[in-house]
């Protein structure tokens, strides 16, 4: 709002910015040592300065309040993003002034009946904050996507592939007008999963870790690792080092270049601390900001109809994939509501029943039940009948989700579909093709 | 995206932009004469041939399927936005193609529990179509907020005035690239509410209303009114003749200007059709797009620091009032979770006095209650306690909401003042100031 769009590119002068993300752990009580995990970040992070601190599962508003209060002088401008029941859990600490702030939830996001998986009551989401960084514009994302908990039967794929979605279509459609754009987080998502490959290649986000030359830190770049004594082994199998599901993505812009110069990465205990700072590591980059060469681009970016060709045909595959996948998860959410449904017919019919047994008496007949039988039917039946209305009603809303994602889906496949066409027609013709 | 953003100024021809706005009152089984209504409406479209269709309660996907069945030769693009249990009801139609959409649920929406009501069911939202037409990029959001019910008790306000807030944010942040941004759709605010001014002061929309000098249709513009067979007088109360709450609004950009040329309203009944459209009157309006002048700017548009302090403000002043309103729903959301917990409490002690009641024939006491009583105290207590749990969840997220929004408008009037301030010290020094 407050940058000047009209001001000379060159005026730019060349910049540097760190980035810091880290998934806290911070589940009040159950978190092992959560507030002397809490005590350390804060010590780091007013020593190191980072210019933009990216946090992930600050669960509590009173370790928000800690933070803020101990980072008052170096990071003087904070959000704390509120949503669901317990909260997003996505904090953001600035040097730079915080102008606006927008929150999106995901439409979907796991179950509330996973009560020990917790997912569903954080109320995923992505938070975007516009930071003025001198005469730029930044547009600094922050999001935490719902777990995988099993490699092998992920049953939350559809979920979180329709978070991915979501998030590369927020990214895109509110980050026209940035300078710089960030996204810091916990994806839950490997490098080559899906969503992540869909995320980077719609948005035209480049990851940190592939992009810089100094890297200090885990092997391949991993951010959950075996190292870290607050993580169970087994969680990690068939990954026995670790995995890398945390990332920093950056994107410059038609004005500005963004560079990533270095990245480094905790890598389990930490020197002269009892514990490590989180069950994560902590990621941290720098970045330099600089003035667009003259063939810099927005989000199409490269040079030539053969090269946009192939970037949009790659899209059309990614999109084609996750309308697969999403088509997987309706399959299933529809065998859900329809599990649902009968089990809630087995109530109203048990209901009935205890109708019939109440007027066997009333019409002369004998008791054929004992009557706290005829009771505790009664309950099942009544509970049975609550709690599969309630089912059905949730899973309805999942398959509106699921059917709403893959509808704009097959518009984004139809729409780069006729990209691909106006771009085979810009093509000169090739000689001797037969 | 496929529009070419270098193009020069001087080269958009005026061009002239038709759209149709209607709440279709589309409850199957419900709704009067549903299905005749939609008849009509299709063959309405297809007659017109608008270049963009907004509409609002088509709630059944079969009614949507059928319009779009009608109207495949006269908008052969077209968008159903899916969400909540119901779905939310918002369908657009076009003669131009529909690059991309998006979807952002409102985070507040009235209660579950209001069956009767139904809005918390129907998943209130505002959809986005970005339209090719012809080398232009025109957004445009379509949207229906929270019903009033009453305007004397009107406890939905501080609801709807959020959904208000997120509305102006999301089209902000989500248009900035656009050339041409339109919203239609049926608000449910008067034209002097708070959420109306909020809306339009920040998002610098205009209401083609007022801006039109070419109107044919009810007195006061009015869209609900006394006259539709549909509509229960009393409802109107103390508005006699009707209201004003379903709007057409636009903004241009840089590249170009847009004006309203001529609107119109229906007025009730239709000639030779034996029904009004819908009980909400359809508009209609004729918007005229020519290359933008050399003063016109984006959001502030404005000339002079006074003229843009002014602007400035009077938003800090609506965000000031919306941040009350909030406040009051957020003391009304506490005071509901209380009252929530304490029943629930209830229903702990009704327990535990079945415990004891349950221990006393155990323990070699007389049984000290009939059984049914006994069975019935039971069911009654974990009941209230199930209802309630669910209750207290619910209002968790409603004040979760109600925070996150106050926060966010917090910061935005920071943010504004800070502006402000930024503004005065442009102003050049006043003479002979005391």
């Amino acid at each position: 709002m407050t940058a000047d769009p009209s001001a000379p590119m060159a005026a730019i002068d060349p910049l540097r910015l760190r980035v810091f993300s880290l998934n806290c752990w911070g589940i009040r009580y159950l978190s092992k040592h959560c507030s002397q995990r809490y005590a350390m970040v804060a010590e780091l992070l007013s020593r190191e300065g980072y210019d933009i601190v990216l946090l992930q599962e600050v669960w509590s508003e009173k370790d928000y309040l800690f933070l803020k209060n101990k980072l008052a002088c170096s990071h003087p401008h904070s959000h704390y993003f509120k949503s669901g029941v317990i909260g997003s859990g996505l904090a953001t600490f600035s040097k730079h002034r915080i102008n606006d702030a927008f929150l999106y939830c995901y439409s979907l996001n796991g179950y509330p009946y996973m009560v020990h998986q917790g997912d569903w009551f954080g109320g995923k989401a992505v938070g975007m904050v516009i930071l003025e960084i001198g005469r730029l514009k930044a547009h600094v994302y922050l999001t935490h996507l719902h777990a995988e908990y099993s490699r092998e039967r992920d049953t939350y794929l559809p979920h979180r592939v329709v978070q991915a979605w979501e998030l590369q279509h927020f990214i895109r459609h509110t980050s026209s007008g940035a300078d710089v754009v960030v996204l810091g987080g916990d994806l839950n998502m490997h490098p080559q999963d899906l969503g992540t490959r869909l995320l980077m290649a719609s948005t035209g986000l480049r990851d940190c870790y592939t992009e810089t030359d100094v890297f200090d830190g885990c092997e391949d770049g991993i951010t959950l690792i075996a190292d870290n004594c607050f993580i169970n082994k087994k969680d990690l199998v068939p990954f026995e080092k670790g995995i890398r599901i945390d990332y920093i993505l950056i994107k410059g812009s038609s004005r500005v270049e963004l560079q990533c110069e270095s990245m480094s990465t905790t890598q389990g205990s930490v020197p002269d601390q009892p514990h490590p700072y989180s069950d994560h590591e902590a990621l941290s980059v720098a970045l330099r900001l600089g003035p667009s060469g003259p063939q810099a681009g927005g989000e199409d970016g490269g040079s030539g109809p053969d090269c946009a060709a192939g970037r949009v045909a790659e899209l059309v595959d990614l999109v084609t994939e996750a309308r697969t996948e999403v088509k997987v998860g309706l399959h299933c959410a529809e065998r859900r509501r329809y599990t649902a449904a009968r089990t809630g017919m087995m109530g109203v019919a048990l209901l009935l029943l205890e109708v019939v047994m109440a007027a066997v008496p009333w019409l002369g007949g004998p008791q054929p039940f004992p009557s706290a039988s005829f009771y505790l039917l009664g309950a099942l039946g009544l509970a049975s009948l609550l709690v599969t209305s309630m089912l059905y009603l949730f899973y309805t809303t999942e398959l509106k989700a699921l059917q709403g994602a893959e509808d704009h889906m097959r518009l984004a496949v139809g729409s780069l579909q006729e990209r691909l066409r106006g771009v085979a027609m810009k093509r000169p013709p090739l000689e001797a093709e037969e």
